[in-house]
């Protein structure tokens, strides 16, 4: 029937090198906690798709909680430091990595960036490190990074019906955050079907919904967040 | 300084991997491209973030067109096949590819994916193949599936600053589309920074925009599409 040369990608060398990535990965991460933990902080790891308000949340997340807690952030991108330069207009210690390309952090990146916050600012104590990896909803997700508590984000002009199809993201995630909840009134986003959808991916999840903008929910945030660093 | 193991990941040896399969890929995505012709059709590949709003630009573009000119369609998805349904649900001939964890679409995949197509729609003739790829503005960039052009989505709410911060998909796409325009009123989007920045990086860029909501700049798109057909 088909005679144009199907299956010729060599699948099981393909897996095997990831197995061999990931498990890399995973050894480089679990020294990364270790390193965070040393400095007195736990980290944070954001996964959404671009434009769901990562950078947005951070920023006021910095401007109600610098005078109380000592932040730190590691900003991912494939290209462009902007990110990185609105956070450091904030005031606080930050590096950007960007990755050139690649559609995800790695643990080894990070190590690099621990380093470097810890030279470039002198930093060596802190209370909370959070990373903002690459704008994607797929691949940062199979990638430990060494953090304490992962949070995936999705907003309300992407679509309730995206835990279905972005399972991994959710399956691995501590926290699910439904962001940009102030426009709610102009898209059909159906909050209790996506929370639902998610739950049935990873019960455990803790959902929290929020609008940097208009401030909403924001105080459940702020409040998790000083919960993550007191445990 | 470090000791913790830097730099453990085998750099060179991931490149390899990758520019064999990328090898492979176009190797497959040029007889794919032979493949449509044969069945009198041209194809193109949808990119963008999940919610960007291809699937309803489809639906919109089917209802409009289906009577003039013979369309299908493979979508592409991490998991479900619900954006498969709701094209089916336009009478249309539609194939749904779940990766089941892989953050892009491949020519093999969409090898198989055309073989599906002839069998269970007994189809030998069509004008226009349309594949929506995996919501995800990185990945997707670098594999060609055998399409006649490429056309990347970015949505008003994603926000205008993205075309710089993922490159990559701008760089190899033909087409560079601003969906939900509907939204401008609602968002700080800059159209005219975001063209700029997509042109820098690819001057042979044609920009359009539009809102499958409120019909707005769907005649232009149309007409691209029978000036893509008729080429």
């Amino acid at each position: 029937m088909c005679n144009c040369g199907c299956n010729q990608e060599p699948e099981q060398k393909t897996i095997n090198v990831r197995q061999s990535l990931l498990a890399a990965n995973k050894k480089l991460a679990d020294e990364n906690r270790l390193l965070i933990e040393k400095m007195g902080a736990l980290a944070i790891n954001m996964i959404s798709s671009p434009g769901a308000g990562k950078t947005t949340l951070l920023e006021k997340t910095i401007e109600l909680m610098d005078a109380r807690i000592k932040i730190a952030v590691i900003e991912g991108d494939i290209e462009t430091d902007r990110d990185a330069a609105r956070i450091r207009a904030k005031g606080i210690p930050v590096v950007q990595i960007t990755t050139g390309g690649a559609c995800h952090l790695d643990a080894n990146l990070i190590h690099r960036a621990i380093h470097q916050l810890q030279d470039e600012y002198r930093l060596n104590s802190l209370d909370l490190l959070i990373i903002e990896n690459v704008g994607n909803l797929v691949c940062p997700a199979a990638f430990d990074l060494g953090e304490h508590q992962r949070i995936v984000l999705l907003s309300v002009p992407e679509g309730s019906d995206k835990p279905a199809k972005y399972p991994a993201a959710f399956a691995g995630s501590d926290y699910f955050m439904i962001t940009k909840t102030d426009l709610m009134p102009y898209f059909d986003f159906k909050s209790q079907e996506a929370i639902q959808e998610a739950m049935q991916i990873n019960p455990d999840l803790q959902v929290m919904e929020l609008s940097a903008t208009s401030g909403q929910g924001m105080d459940k945030w702020l409040n998790t967040i000083e919960n993550i660093i007191n445990t």
